[in-house]
């Protein structure tokens, strides 16, 4: 499995004409190798050309077996100077997107006639389609925050009466929940908003209190056998104005005629404008104020963008979210988000919980 | 006071022959600003010249208020385009030294005539020595730590006799008993380790159980007003062998001679190797596979590096870890870790919870 992947990326590799490729994600170098190492802010790097892969890691975190060659360093150490050693030819690196410049600044120095490229597409063209194993384990991810969401749902419907309840109690419940059936580690920072918080689509949580007739989303995930869950919920809390109500709606529509739309063949920006359309038409296109989704899998983004901008195809096997939302800032927002796995001919939608009005 | 912290930045860029200086770490652009942004895999920028200091981000942050001019951009937006728009000269550009490496190669190749270095020193020499308002931070974020530590400390010592204690359930006891001090955000995923596991100096915790006779090592610290703590501490539960004493004993001193050694004037590379020598001299040194310290404030880590290759000499202000450790593979580890603000003529040691061999 993991060789084949590896020699996947490498065809990739010769298709961007690297002649050699960096990785230093935790999460590609899971992918690729098994193993998932997180280094903080020291060097870290598979090393890959077409005939050799070596790892290049600190010292400090030793691996019990490992399938390629190993190099360790010392925090002592020149750490660019060790990693240059493992690449034999000055042409064309590939440098994982998010590395840190001041190591791609420092390498650049040391190997001056290099050309240096954005090396991740090799990897993620290779992880944009997810085998057999991968989509079974984002099946279960999903099942899994299916039922977290659920219970959240059921706990604020029951305590929310009392007038105490914060967004930070319920985000603490979100994780009580997630570890109640074995998850230990979220996709991602589990989002509360009450009120107008929603109106944010990244609201940090904070101690704001549940009122009577509020509008609620809850974006929550969890991690599972490496693989990522994300869903999101809206619903009111109380009785929903007309304009809530209207607004939910469109919001549901752009969710579902997105997903109707997805199947092999369609152009993912496609798929952003159907859900835009929708909002659009609604008179409320000026408060999309995101992308419709992204990919999602070993990472809680991956390709593919579910965007206007975005050049891809839908190709069984893709995961990714369908997520509209609308945000009318100090008012209230609604966000309707879920899973997708697109098939032979059309798409598994992995999340499984109402999203009728509530 | 943040203008104040703007200006001295400043002063650094001119010391560094930066033209422009894009600064991209949250943590950075929170200290300059007051304003804390979590953009994700989002571009967040502020960029600053002699003159003009603009805050580039995506539209999903909104900020009610802010103190420079904000350019908001949206994900269908070419956001590189929209940066270089507030860089008015191809001179010395500087970049944070975590930037993703894309935008930077982006950057590069949108402004082909710029030289491009790490910037990063142009804030981080200003935030080495910490002002009053940081310290008095930094005390209460410590004095809460050592709390917390004596809590799991106690915890440990009462639930460990039930043969049932994983080291999930002390990471869990760890973070409740932050929440239950108000603090909920850590300044790193706490670390627990039972036995050989203390051997990995970070190590993932996992549902290892204790067992009697197990050595134990606790690393934990939680995030107060924005600032961190960070402390270890070692001890060993049921009866200590004479190798784990003796091992002990030499981390222990060499803690104890490395902060007596804190002064101003004191090369941190001096401290580093006060350290290290007690350790060599034990006959351990090859199992001190780490250095001695590294700064801390709003970042975990900050400069200045306790390190045989750090060139910073001790300054009034400056807050660093002193956490010298053996690590002995599948038999177990000891590291004993203590924050220190250097004074007048010496240091305050902000960690009070005892050291001694328990």
């Amino acid at each position: 499995m993991v060789q084949n992947r590896l020699e996947r990326v490498r065809a990739r590799m010769a298709h961007y004409n690297m002649s050699h490729l960096l990785v230093s994600s935790p999460d590609a170098i899971f992918y690729l190798t098994g193993v998932e190492i997180h280094p903080g802010e020291r060097l870290l790097c598979l090393s890959i050309s077409q005939t050799e892969c070596t790892l290049v890691v600190s010292a400090l975190f030793p691996l019990s077996s490992f399938e390629f060659p190993v190099i360790y360093f010392k925090d002592t150490e020149n750490v660019i100077e060790v990693l240059s050693q493992t690449i034999h030819e000055d042409q064309v690196i590939g440098v994982d997107k998010f590395w840190a410049s001041h190591f791609l600044l420092k390498l650049m120095a040391k190997r001056p006639n290099s050309q240096y490229v954005v090396g991740s597409p090799a990897v993620d063209d290779v992880r944009l389609c997810k085998d057999e194993i991968e989509i079974e384990h984002m099946r279960r991810a999903s099942l899994i925050n299916d039922q977290v969401m659920r219970e959240v749902i059921h706990y604020i419907e029951t305590e929310g009466a009392s007038g105490e309840l914060t967004e930070l109690m319920v985000q603490k419940k979100v994780i009580e929940i997630n570890a109640s059936l074995d998850v230990h580690e979220m996709s991602f920072t589990p989002t509360v908003c009450f009120g107008k918080n929603g109106a944010e689509p990244h609201h940090d949580v904070d101690d704001t209190l549940l009122e009577p007739n509020s509008a609620v989303v809850i974006d929550i995930g969890g991690r599972v056998d490496g693989y990522c869950s994300d869903m999101t919920r809206s619903f009111f809390f109380g009785t929903p104005s007309e304009k809530y109500k209207e607004v939910y709606q469109l919001v549901l529509e752009a969710n579902k005629k997105a997903i109707a739309a997805v199947k092999p063949g369609v152009k993912l920006s496609d798929i952003d404008q159907i859900a835009r359309a929708v909002i659009e038409e609604g008179g409320y296109g000026q408060f999309f104020t995101h992308r419709t989704g992204h990919g999602i899998g070993i990472n809680v983004h991956e390709f593919p963008d579910v965007s206007g901008t975005s050049d891809s195809v839908c190709e069984p096997g893709m995961i990714f979210s369908i997520e509209p939302g609308i945000y009318l800032l100090g008012e209230f927002g609604v966000r309707i988000e879920d899973l997708v796995c697109v098939t032979e001919n059309g798409c598994e939608v992995l999340n499984h919980v109402n999203k009728e009005l509530l």
